[in-house]
Parts: C-alpha cells; structure tokens; sequence
C-alpha cells in the first residue's frame, strides 16, 4: 500500500533546473523540491525555493531517476501541490469576515494521504476556517489527498508552516484556544468549543508531538468502552469537529 | 487501488474440494465460496454451504486460477472470515445483559473494506453491541477489514444477514429504530438517540438503498457548510455513533 501511495503522490512531478525555476518564478503550488546538491547553479534554485518558503531537501540522483522514470532531471525535481497554499494570516481574515469565533483545524504529524483528504473534507464541510500543518513530517496537498477530500482540498484554506508550537503560541495571543485529541485527555462532551479553537489531530492513535502537546491549551478524549479503545485520526478529527459545530448551534 | 483491495482480501483463500468440505463440516469461518458449477460433487459442496447460511457464488474457472494462482483448486474456492460471524439474537441478548437499550450498526452497501474496518473500530470503542451487513453487495470479515479496524472485528460481533430490510421489520417489533444517514434528512442533532436504536450507513456518499430506506424511521443528516458537503462514511458512521454515545452519557 505505501508504495501505492508514493506513486499516486507524484503524479505531479516538475523534473530539470529550468523546468523547475520557471515554476518557481510563476508561483507554481509546490509541496518541496528535491535537490542532488545546494551549490551551483541547484544552488540557485534553492535560494528561490527558500525565498518562496517551500522547503528544499537533499536526496540522491538514484532516487531522482526512479521518482521521474529516468527522466532528464538534472538533479532537480519539485512536486506540484494539487492547490495553493493559503496562510494563516489568510485564515484568520477569512474567519473575521464571517464574524464568527476562528475554528482551525492543526495536523501534527498526519503522514497517511488518506487520512489528511478524508480530515480537509470533514474541515471543509463542518465550515472550519482553515486546516494548519507543518511543513516537514506531514502528508501535504498531493493528488492522493485531493482525491480522498472528494475535492475539498481545493476550497478549506490550508496553510503550512515551519513549526506548528510556534504558530500555537502566536495564535494564542489571538485568543484561539487549542484542544488536542488524547486519549487521556478530560471529556470531550463536556469541553467548551464555542470560542475561537484549533482542534489538534495528532497522528494516528492520537500521537501529539511534545512541543505541541505542551501548547495545547487542555488535551480531550472520547469515551471508549471497547477493548481497543483507539480511532483513526480522520474519525477522531470528525467526531471533535462536529461536536464544536453542535456546540456552536446549540450552545454548550 | 481496487486490484490492491482484492489481493489483499484473498490472503485467506481455502481450495480444492476436500480442504473446503473439510472447512465448511469444521464450521470455519467463511465469507464466501466460489465454485465454477453448482452439481455433481460440486453440487454436494453447495449444500453443505447454504446448510450453514454461505453465499455461493458462481464463476469461471479462469477467475478461480487467478485468486489461487493457478492453485489446484478443482472447480471450488472459499475465502475465509477473519473472525467469526455473530447471529442478530447473539448480538440483542448482549445488549440485554448490558442493561442498556441496544445500540446496533447497519451498513448497507459498504464495499470499500477501508472503510467497513474503520466503522467496526468505531463502533466497537462506541460500545455499541453490534453490527449487521447484507451477505451480497458489502465488504466481509476480510483481512483488510481487520487490519483497518485495528483488531476490532474481533471484538465487536458481527453479524450477516440475508437481507437488511426484512431484518429491520423484524427488529422494530422489538422496540429498536432505525436512523438513516441521508444528505436531505433532518438534523441529526436534534434526533433522540437515546432508546433502542440503529445508524444505518450507506455506501460512499450517503446512498442508502430504497427498500432500506423506507424502513428507516427517521433519516438524520449532519450540518454542512462547505461547497462539497458530503463525509467519507467511515466518519460520518463515526460522528454520528459518538453523538448518540454523547446523548446517551448526558441525555438529549
């Protein structure tokens, strides 16, 4: 299946140094590019991939020749991201326009596609502002995911950034309040989400990392009476999300 | 992605008309039996099957060579169940020593085994008693489904039935109603869940079948906001679950 996905993924392949840097120069939407060296004329490339602040990651011409066919990449490839990336900044204007209190969705560390397209799906149709990830360590707009969010990815803003715990503590000072999905959390049922919140999804079995853990503003949990008492991330993420959008109806 | 689906579901493949003799006098479980005619000793096998409520299913040998790859399969193949089937009354008496009013699952049409998994993970951490499927046109107790449910369908019984709507007459006489997710129901959030219910799930994209459907007491619907406005069914099944989980912890 994993070798599946990674075919899927890069469909939407830019391979060779012009090729790369002409897309770079129109704003192209890339999820990263991939480079055989950072000096030279690569260099160059690395230095506008930075400036645009995708993130540039050092690999092996091999690795290259099998990801484009043995294409003629020059030792470069970036991967298109099936929309553009929206900011957060965006995000929060977006959420001040409708007059309603921000609801974000934050992804720590969700690398499986399809449990990221099913999550932007949900956010989209649950009226989420806007879904955060981090840049590294995480599944990010590829087809797969376009695919899986039924096309949601390419309406509910979605906005990368370099450390997700950093953005948490500057959003805070917004008056969001940020939940994590834990299975030792305090009950979700009797959390208040009528506020401005970011619902932290960790990755799957509810995986927070520490950094963001320690930013969360209070961990929740679902009751779980089975014996395997775990869920997948997107259900989990369903399940809080909905709840903020009953509580928001119906009040707490 | 589908031929993906498929190998994986026939790890567990019985064939060759003594090992699946054998299989069905030793009341293994089984999902299903191919055979490429239905008489002579093959006819014999049938009767064994359908004595034990197994769907035969006939096809041609080309295919049989196939799934066992070229196997010695002589006209007959059995895939086996990861976990044994339940009975509607097992799964009622549970709920009756439980104390609660039952709290039961119905997939109507769930081919994706992805997504039956997830939703036997849910319900089972949902603390529902159980879940029925249809024996044709849905997902089985495959090893993909188990492997999705995180080892759930073995926990949470599952039972399968011959045709989900006569089932549903049957079961509303005992005093159980059935809530159909649908696109155009009404709110789900305003709907009592709190006696003797059952969520019935359509395939992808809500599709309930008519003769289910109007079995249905009441079709509920979630809140959409978005321009997609449809829930993959693994996390709609698990969002609605845990807002009867909510009403049942904290009351309508």
């Amino acid at each position: 299946m994993k070798e599946d996905f990674r075919r899927n993924e890069n469909e939407n392949l830019i391979f060779g140094r012009n090729a790369v840097l002409e897309a770079l120069k129109a704003d192209t939407p890339l999820n990263h590019i991939l480079v055989t060296s950072m000096t030279g004329s690569l260099g160059a490339i690395c230095a506008e991939a930075r400036k645009r602040g995708i993130v540039v990651k050092q690999t092996d011409s091999r690795k290259l020749d099998i990801l484009t066919g043995n294409g003629n990449h020059q030792g470069v490839c970036a991967e298109g991201a099936c929309a553009s990336y929206a900011t957060v900044a965006e995000i929060l204007a977006q959420a001040e326009k409708k007059g309603t209190p921000p609801f974000l969705v934050l992804c720590d560390g969700i690398e499986d596609p399809h449990n990221l397209g099913a999550i932007l799906r949900t956010a989209e149709a649950a009226g989420a502002d806007g879904v955060i990830l981090p840049k590294r360590r995480s599944a990010s707009l590829t087809q797969t995911v376009f695919k899986t969010s039924a096309g949601a990815a390419s309406w509910i803003p979605v906005a990368r950034v370099s450390n997700l715990a950093t953005e948490m503590i500057a959003l805070k000072k917004k008056n969001i309040w940020f939940f994590g999905a834990d299975m030792d959390g305090s009950a979700a049922f009797q959390t208040d989400f009528t506020g401005g919140i970011g619902i932290v999804i960790g990755s799957e079995g509810f995986g927070l990392s520490a950094p963001v853990q320690a930013q969360c503003d209070a961990m929740v949990s679902l009751p779980m009476f089975g014996r395997v008492n775990s869920l997948n991330a997107s259900v989990a993420a369903g399940i809080l999300m909905y709840e903020a959008v009953r509580q928001r109806q119906q009040g707490k």
